[in-house]
């Protein structure tokens, strides 16, 4: 049926996968609540070929209605639910990595689930089937990597409750994962969106057709219940803003659906139709056992209980949230990358901007956006060759090979590069953009989504020998809490500015009696720079003793001649730009 | 019962309305979507008295499940909904004013609904209730208000679904309205709440009990869909935050609440209990039927059909949003304040800053935020007498009297009240704090709430005489912009500035080397500043000649020796601060 709506869901069909493959596990599992299953069945499709390191593997993690079919197999075979990002020449590329992934515990799609027959009865479990966490869900998945021959896990990736299932990976099994790469998801949900799940429950577990979760083999099942649960999370899926643009201009006029739902409006249309696919081809006890999973997944009521969560991960992080995603904020994944920065973990962050709310994850739109940052996190190609600044020349002066850098502002992350070539034990880049900090991955460099403005990612104390500031300081409102944060997270912190009292501005200044413009790439007029702060050399000196930060170098620059300013010169006078290498008290 | 969750729903009750009275009307009544009812029953309460000229009446509207109960009759009476806004010696006074509360139309508590008896058939409506729109219910309050003796409101008053009453009423019987307080709503909503609207219906119409909506005499009704609805209502009612706020810290210990659905999580029981206490109080016919009417609310698609709804309205408005409110988020009322200024119709507006979601406007803490500016809109006590100041009295003497003026930061409004006492035909403030919205609107002048940086709310062009921008250019980033929409907006405008080419501020720039500090009371260091523009008077003119604006006037003063400076001086050097009156090209 050709979906009248173009949701992401209408990929999803109810057909066997032809693909699939079942692992047997007949040993008892004991489950993390004290339940216990005699044994389990895995379904799970593979990609690509394990090489003889079996060191390409990459573990796929499925959201709660999804699969073990992220990806077709081949041109005949039925497109996945990942299909952007998994594939040949993908992020994700089936050509260099043996791609597994597998229907999760407690599903309706091949692995063991409250549909499966109990051999103590001979009756599917239904309600009998015991309550199942991430965690049970990820030891399952350890099982078939086990058996698939992979010691290690060249990396995780998973969105929402697959982020979940990759933040579980990662702490409760370190050392088979390299790289964990959690889209979309959060270390415990807010209660807004457990209270959604709790509605979508009660919805399915007080529909008469539940009979308390005994009704296979009754010739009926929830499905007004699950329709109207999988309508709620329909909502959750999306932004505010998507509705909108997708269902306003012909509010009034709903899609002709064969429903017993209400038949008004055309988001009243589009989610009884969303809600009769889904019964079609979801098992309610499925979904209520899986959506209690992810409720109850909690790595820590409080920010002491989550960092002991995440100090045994070994893995190296990717972090992606989206703009619009109100069921998994990105206050939540920044609240992830400060606990992974506080641990000296590393991580790069993006936040991308898209209004496709919690669905972006899987829309083909912000694939794109996101697939580059997923690309260059597992093992990037060739990077592109670091671009030469005469700037970037002067900073790489001042600091000695082998020292590791943290660059505010990093650009495309040339500097970085460069100073990767040298020889470095740990570089980071603090970026806005996602080109920039996909750019600045490239080279196999964290990238963190940051507002300066904001302060500095939560680093610990001295976790850098440097802090660049280069052109930073004067277009941010906070410039004492970001020099005292750079100083913190930094030994050393080296600051870039153009002096404003170099002597052509002070002529436009004290003889015009005109605002004073830099010169170069920072030269706009008064009422349009993005600049806010005006300092010149000494200003900066200054700010500096009222610190009590320590001038240990300072190099200044007459840009116009491109020479540096004799010691029988007046800096403030005569330098277009600066460098300060500071330290701390 | 006593509320374990202290939630706003605990004051409601099924009780019986001690002080409810009803009016009969027994014509015919023609429904705007074209069913008839054979006459109507008005559920309503009054407090205080008529004054002689029948010009105290106050009517108060209620949101999709309150009555005709916002406050108590005396001592011994059940609290009312709107018990903080509403009551001798508040906001809305019954010692000043005549309030009249009616339940609306097709609701449970009194006023002709699903449950009442149709008299063709000698049983309850039932699902044979016409739909009602907004309008309907209007018009069914207008019947009540004409029976009361009362030709003209002196103001209209509501939240939610009573915001979009007060609307309709505003835009639908112009003449019968003076004020209207439009709080929390909206021109129509948006396809997200509408979304949730049709899931709670949905719930309710597919429980087994609603026997299609004929479920009285039955014993029986749609208790869980009610409840679900119900409780999917109070997620949407709270802002996340506030849910983290109640429900986090205890997230896996739910109270011991009696009840047939999930057991598990805090916010699980809390959702639990609302959803019973409700079901104990409403009628789901009711909820269906009020909740469509305020889905179907729409004053256009597009903005100049929403344009087109509201031309008709002679009140002056005061609209109010909170932050946190998701439902019918600030932006709403924002476009609703757009388009009243667009049509030139008085507004204030400000939005309260508060976690409390929707609910906001039925919440004690935020009631106390909001209520000055409902007082002062209603006719405010005798206001203070403004202050006087240097500045101020520069640019009275600028303005002739009897003009038309805005001033964007109009701080506490002391500048347009002494506009005011001079004689005005329209004063407008802009302002971003609600304190300072509150004190101008106590002189009796509007002030919306408004962030310059975005630019000026949406005036027509040549609204007002003077728009002033004193000490308010040097904050903003867009300053070609502001200075557009202000020229655009007014005739002229006044603008008022420090001269940071100031003699004192050369020398400190061009001797020293150091960011120039302006004196007296904007004087900050180059890193800490509001400030982020620093032109001089050259710099301004220089923009005007750029910009093709004429400057008709300019008075500039040396304020250290409180002098203006005279025609044989160089103002960019010898004054301290300027006032241009600007002229569009």
């Amino acid at each position: 049926m050709v979906d009248p709506f173009e949701s992401t869901d209408s990929v999803r069909s109810a057909a066997p996968l032809r693909y699939m493959q079942t692992a047997v596990f007949p040993e008892p599992l004991r489950l993390r609540h004290g339940g216990t299953l005699p044994g389990v069945e895995v379904a799970y499709e593979t990609y690509g070929t394990l090489d003889e390191n079996r060191s390409n593997a990459v573990l796929i993690c499925h959201a709660v209605t999804g699969d073990s079919h992220p990806a077709r197999h081949d041109e005949d075979d039925d497109p996945g639910w990942w299909e952007g990002l998994v594939g040949p020449g993908k992020a994700v590329d089936t050509d260099r990595f043996f791609v597994i992934c597998s229907n999760v515990l407690g599903g309706c799609r091949g692995t063991t689930g409250p549909g499966t027959i109990n051999p103590a009865t001979g009756m599917p479990y239904g309600s009998e089937f015991p309550l199942v966490t991430v965690e049970d869900i990820v030891d399952v998945q350890k099982k078939l990597v086990d058996l698939l021959g992979v010691k290690r896990l060249h990396a995780v990736v998973g969105g929402s409750l697959g982020g979940h299932q990759v933040l579980s990976w990662a702490t409760r099994h370190p050392d088979c994962v390299g790289t964990a790469v959690v889209i979309a998801a959060s270390a415990r949900l807010t209660a807004q969106a457990i209270a959604f799940d709790v509605v979508g429950r009660n919805a399915i577990q007080t529909d008469p057709q539940f009979h308390g979760g005994q009704y296979y083999g009754t010739g009926e099942h929830p499905r007004t219940g699950l329709a109207l649960a999988r309508m709620l999370g329909h909502i959750t899926y999306l932004s505010s803003d998507a509705m909108t643009r997708k269902f306003d201009l012909d509010r009034h006029a709903p899609r002709d659906i064969v429903t017993d739902f209400e038949k008004r409006f055309s988001v009243g249309s589009y989610l009884a139709y969303q809600g009769k696919q889904f019964v079609g081809r979801f098992d309610a006890n499925s979904y209520v056992a899986i959506t209690l999973a992810m409720d109850n997944f909690d790595l820590g009521d409080t920010r002491e209980r989550r960092l002991e969560s995440f100090r045994a991960a070994k893995c190296d992080w990717l972090v992606i949230s989206f703009s619009s995603d109100w069921l998994f904020p990105p206050s939540q994944s920044r609240e992830l990358v400060a606990l992974m920065t506080t641990l000296g973990q590393p991580v790069s962050y993006c936040e991308i901007d898209t209004d496709g709310g919690h669905d972006s994850f899987l829309l083909r739109k912000d694939i794109e956006q996101f697939a580059p940052l997923v690309e260059a996190k597992l093992g990037a190609r060739k990077p592109r060759p670091p671009r030469e600044a005469r700037e970037d020349d002067r900073i790489l002066d001042l600091i000695p090979p082998g020292s590791s850098v943290l660059d505010l502002g990093c650009g495309e992350g040339d500097l970085l590069a460069r100073l990767q070539a040298r020889g470095a034990p740990l570089l980071c880049g603090v970026e806005v953009s996602t080109a920039l900090i996909a750019a600045t991955m490239q080279h196999g460099i964290d990238a963190i989504d940051y507002d300066l403005n904001v302060g500095l990612p939560e680093f610990t104390d001295d976790r850098f020998d440097y802090v660049v500031l280069s052109s930073t300081l004067q277009a941010v409102p906070n410039v004492e809490h970001l020099l005292e944060e750079a100083l913190r997270v930094g030994r050393r912190a080296i600051v870039g500015f153009t002096n404003f009292a170099h002597q052509t501005l002070r002529e436009m200044f004290g003889l015009e009696g005109r605002a004073p413009k830099a010169p170069g790439p920072y030269s706009y007029e008064w009422y349009n720079t993005p600049n806010r702060r005006f300092p010149s050399i000494q200003d900066m000196l200054d700010l500096c003793e009222k610190m009590g930060v320590t001038v240990e170098d300072a190099r200044y620059y007459d840009d116009t001649q491109d020479r540096i300013i004799g010691d029988d010169e007046d800096p403030n006078l005569a330098a277009e730009t600066a460098l300060l290498v500071l330290r701390k008290p």
